[in-house]
């Protein structure tokens, strides 16, 4: 019988690591033993660092993104087209469409998608905030930007229903589909194929 | 132009968990939006541990490895061969070797190996520690257990130089080099094989 060697307190810490998302048990011990020896000041950094945002993080009012200030960047931004708001899962996403450099308008991040096993619904996604929103500026287009994933179509479809009843004279319209640049159509999968037949122009 | 829309501290914190190991920009920023939205109580438990372990670690004072309480688990333990010590780079090591049932000795981690690179000499292994324990213990023998690997090779010889140099009666011998159980001959790297038949009995 073996019995495994370790120390509690150490040990608490790697299993805290492990179970956040991408690690596992030997990437989390690896990162608490650098953090306890070679890493010590960033450790301590991350301490602080972790428990001020933890303090101070909140959702933007307006766009629903996490921030530490009172209104978030994009938001306070004034020069942007208030006719027009993109609805995205993610900072992310959010910054990939800033990115392209195509898109000048408004932004409402839901932070996830709907995901009814782990109970994320509208209202988690913070819907309520985005009618309010869509009440009291002058939107005249929804593009509905979550992605063409299982998750993402529920997320668009839902939503897309929400605000239809919500304020019907809205034009709600998501991301065209199509080929992505750069790729040859022979590898492109056939889901892809029928919507760039579809939607041709 | 684009610029990154972003929030300072968010970010800041997405750089902090970007440059541990085993982690990237993207997997950062998965980590940092969970804890701070759906995984607040972990965070704040990760704030805690982490600090509270960052106070209370320290070198164990007899084998080197890292613990919180005055002396490790395996030193503490009475019931152990106390003239065979072995050396092994990690406490995952050490658990792999306790695993095996093969081993009832001592041990003594590095918390590392041997690299010029990072500055890692025989002393931040804690070779003082070392040699001062073989001359305060009645050990006979010093089984050096780190990989076969190249980082690993030099870290056993320059040890062993030490330790011969300081004691020079002691045995020292290194694990057994050969085949690993429940491979095939013929899908095994020829260095494995060379040692195999080097060391046949």
């Amino acid at each position: 019988m073996t019995t495994k060697i370790t120390d509690e307190k150490i040990s608490r810490l790697e299993e805290l690591f492990a179970s956040l998302p991408g690690l596992g048990p030997r990437s989390a011990s690896r990162i608490v033993a650098e953090l306890l020896t070679t890493r010590r000041p960033q450790a301590q950094r991350l301490c602080r660092d972790l428990s001020e945002t933890l303090e101070a993080v909140h959702h933007c009012p307006r766009c629903h993104a996490l921030t530490t200030r009172p209104m978030c960047v994009v938001c306070a931004d004034q020069t942007r087209d208030k006719t027009v708001l993109c609805i995205v899962e993610t900072p992310a996403d959010l910054q990939a469409i800033e990115s392209s450099v195509a898109y000048k308008g408004g932004y409402f991040v839901l932070m996830g998608r709907v995901n009814p096993l782990q109970a994320v619904g509208p209202e988690e996604l913070g819907v309520n905030t985005l009618l309010e929103r869509l009440d009291k500026e002058p939107i005249e287009e929804v593009v509905i930007a979550t992605s063409y994933t299982p998750e993402g179509e529920t997320t668009a479809h839902l939503l897309a229903g929400v605000i239809k009843k919500h304020k019907p004279q809205l034009k709600v319209t998501r991301l065209a589909r199509g080929l992505p640049s750069g790729v040859e159509i022979e590898y492109t999968d056939a889901a892809t194929i029928a919507s760039a037949v579809a939607g041709r122009r």
